[in-house]
């Protein structure tokens, strides 16, 4: 199609204005990540004939780049494998704690019931996962272990609200410090070769543009573009939009989760949330724009090992958590304001421990002799940090910590030398809000109802978390959802 | 008109599916609040046959409910004449910082330039204000006093970003204390009474239910109901959406806001969101979703003269700030966990100095000789509120609060006996996001344009605010925007 008015607009087009159909598949998905690998391979084994279009080079997206957690529990065999025990319940009661308040708690049970045989799914799908368990601080396993705690789920509040389990699935990798090979790419590379083997298409370099929809207002296809030239293409029985998050939008940014405008991390320039734009203008309702994971880039080793204070040398995470639930707080709660507070041998207890990448290996920003002089020289007020240690101090000498309950195995009084990192402004990461979909991954209409044809999955769609997050969540509830909207739309 | 399919939907209807226009004006607004009010009022200036849809038996909205602060500034007469100086550029860095992150610059800078013309306008239409100061700590002048602070400008951060100014305008009361005619009745009644004069006409006890489009996607009227009844409505020039929040839609709470989910307040019941949907069944575009106002329903008497400690008993904002300040700040970054700690004197000076209403003057919960015990009886964790208070005391003593800023005047060391008030759930608000629209108050589309006859104002919109706000901001940018969004009807 050449016709002039389909220019860049974002608006539906009549599906009457298209004289040429430049391709045509059964299901159409916009986007080659986690969730539109999983949709095309569903798609593909009920039959359709599918259609994959990628606006970059390769499959991949965000997901090949990330370290490949997917958020899985109930029971899998990986979770029995390493002496685990967790039901669908327990998983549920974590779930709707920890990614809340308002996180969707139908789409939660509905995904902790379906999350053993999500994670059989993967493994048939050919994505391994080596049945051993990391205990250790840290971000991601460093070697090839499976599982991993990856949401503060041994950590209070949460360890009792739910039995801890770790829910960390990791694809094992064959070669994860040369940095090519991520748990991610571990994962996408299978899923890419299930969908290929199945017959699924795929054409790169071309972003979708805008939804074409009939008389009836179903979507029966999409305008996008390749190379400058406008391409349309058919979607006989239904098109997934799986394009990923708005986190390079700066203008989204600014209007729904301004705290982490100029701040995206973990997500690729090709989130620029137009996805989410196209489906609106057909009347799509969204969900949960303001919320957003929040990376705290510190190595857990040092940080578990102090403790983190705000800009009024307040405590207000106990540090044994995810780090993720720091990134959080810190930047959303407490403006970003973050120092660690930690002694000289505990820093290099932890530097000694940890296995974690240089770039998380702070250096002191300052070191003294007294808590006194490094509160003076940090400018923090008079006696703020002070206090904070003395009160900290006084519960750890007997290896308690009241006021946030970090486990008694990191609790030790602060002593001297004395240091204090500055980790201002290192947090960063991905917005979670976005289309509403039903657990279909149908995208709903602002009236309520499925919009006729259309379906979405991954982030450019609210899963299940709204305020908090844990890792895993978004690799699982893309490639979860992403099934089911590869299911929805081949049978649409 | 009485098609079938008109029914509750909330999609656009087609024009030539209306078989009979039951009403017809040049500008048709929905919402007889303060928005509403303005805006019929500049588009009957501007020449336009006038309509407003109000769905309550009568005009007024939350406007008429509400204390009726207008935040308006920059150099008013009533600045002017109780002392105060104020410029635009003044006015405009204190909201930059007090609504944010986030906020709308462009608009906040247009409100600024025009808020003394704006001043003067609400003068001309008969609105009173008294040339009079009221200074002290509450939530509103207790008697017929026209300026009070209603922001936290004087007090910290905001005292040293821009010079302080008081910019809460009160419409003159006549019979406060009877609870009969508050502020915004005072402000609503003229603005009413301006709009009759001008031949605006209203009908009540209908509601907006959907709009109505021609084949150009131009709104050109909306569907309402009238006891059950469906009644179309033709605008030849534009519709105004002026509807208020969502504060009573539980389902747009849960995915928008949802940690003041159940606790509206401020607002009307109403207030469900409607005109938001309607306009985003047609592509408009949101800001801000969850951004909140939270009302803190402690006497100010009270708090300025103690100290205010979330459940580690840490503070976490300066008392003598805005208490809606408080309120976000104890809502949404401490989970709504704060407790009022004042000794006895503090708390009968607070008693005897009050003006405030008797629901506000809360009773000790726990009242003990010493702090410790305090901290035990509430249930604290040991040694967090003894050295709090410590750390205060110990600053106060010289007057002075190194961490948050407290103004000396209000700087006291607490003595026994001390109480500690508990006033975790006396937070609740309305909403301050909804849709987008330009400085004409235009409706904008995701794509950036702006829908054609389709305009919007107050609480169904995204104004001034994104996550902070002051008193006054609702009334000033609804009446601002709305006299915006009646003028560009009327020449649409």
């Amino acid at each position: 199609m050449t016709k002039a008015d389909a220019g860049d607009s974002i608006r539906p087009l009549r599906a009457t204005d298209v004289h040429t159909w430049d391709l045509q598949a059964d299901v159409v998905i916009a986007g080659f990540g986690v969730a539109g690998a999983t949709a095309s391979i569903e798609a593909a084994r009920a039959g359709a004939d599918v259609l994959v279009l990628e606006r970059a080079g390769g499959w991949g997206g965000a997901a090949a780049l990330a370290g490949g957690f997917i958020y899985l529990g109930g029971g899998t065999a990986l979770q029995k494998a390493c002496g685990f025990d967790d039901t669908a319940e327990n998983m549920r009661a974590f779930l709707v704690a920890a990614l809340g308040p308002g996180a969707d708690e139908e789409k939660i049970a509905d995904y902790c019931d379906g999350s053993v045989d999500h994670y059989n799914w993967l493994v048939e799908a050919g994505v391994p996962f080596k049945p051993t368990f990391w205990g250790e601080p840290g971000y991601e396993p460093p070697f090839d272990d499976g599982l991993m705690y990856s949401g503060g789920e041994n950590a209070a509040p949460f360890n009792e609200i739910a039995t801890p389990a770790p829910r960390g699935h990791v694809p094992q990798m064959s070669n994860k410090r040369s940095g090519e090979q991520g748990g991610g790419y571990m994962l996408m590379k299978p899923l890419a070769e299930t969908a290929a083997a199945l017959g699924v298409r795929s054409e790169y370099d071309i972003r979708a543009q805008r939804l074409v929809i009939d008389d009836d207002g179903r979507v029966v296809g999409l305008v996008a573009t390749r190379y400058g030239t406008q391409v349309a293409v058919r979607a006989h029985r239904g098109v997934v939009l799986a394009t990923g998050s708005f986190a390079y939008n700066d203008d989204m940014m600014a209007r729904f989760a301004p705290r982490l405008l100029g701040r995206p991390a973990a997500s690729v320039e090709e989130h620029d949330g137009r996805a989410i734009r196209m489906a609106q203008a057909l009347g799509a309702d969204l969900a949960h724009m303001d919320a957003t994971e929040v990376a705290f880039f510190c190595d857990p080793h040092l940080f578990y090992r102090g403790i983190l204070v705000n800009e009024r040398g307040q405590r207000f995470v106990p540090e044994d958590t995810y780090s993720g639930r720091v990134g959080q707080l810190g930047l959303l709660h407490n403006d970003g304001q973050v120092l660690l507070i930690i002694d000289e041998q505990a820093y290099e207890e932890g530097m000694a421990g940890t296995t974690a990448t240089p770039d998380l290996k702070h250096q002191p920003t300052w070191v003294c002799e007294t808590v006194a002089e490094l509160e003076a020289e940090i400018g923090l007020p008079e006696g703020a940090l002070t206090t904070t240690v003395d009160l900290y101090n006084r519960h750890a000498a007997e290896g308690k910590d009241p006021l946030l309950h970090k486990k008694s195995e990191w609790v030790r009084p602060i002593g001297s030398p004395v240091a204090g990192i500055d980790l201002r402004g290192l947090m960063g990461g991905f917005t979670l809000g976005g289309l509403r979909t039903d657990l279909q991954s149908r995208v709903l209409h602002v009236d309520g109802s499925a919009i006729d044809g259309l379906f979405a999955a991954g982030r450019c769609t609210s899963g299940l978390s709204a305020w908090g997050y844990a890792s895993g969540i978004s690799l699982g509830d893309g490639s979860f959802y992403g099934r089911r909207a590869g299911a929805s739309a081949a049978r649409s």
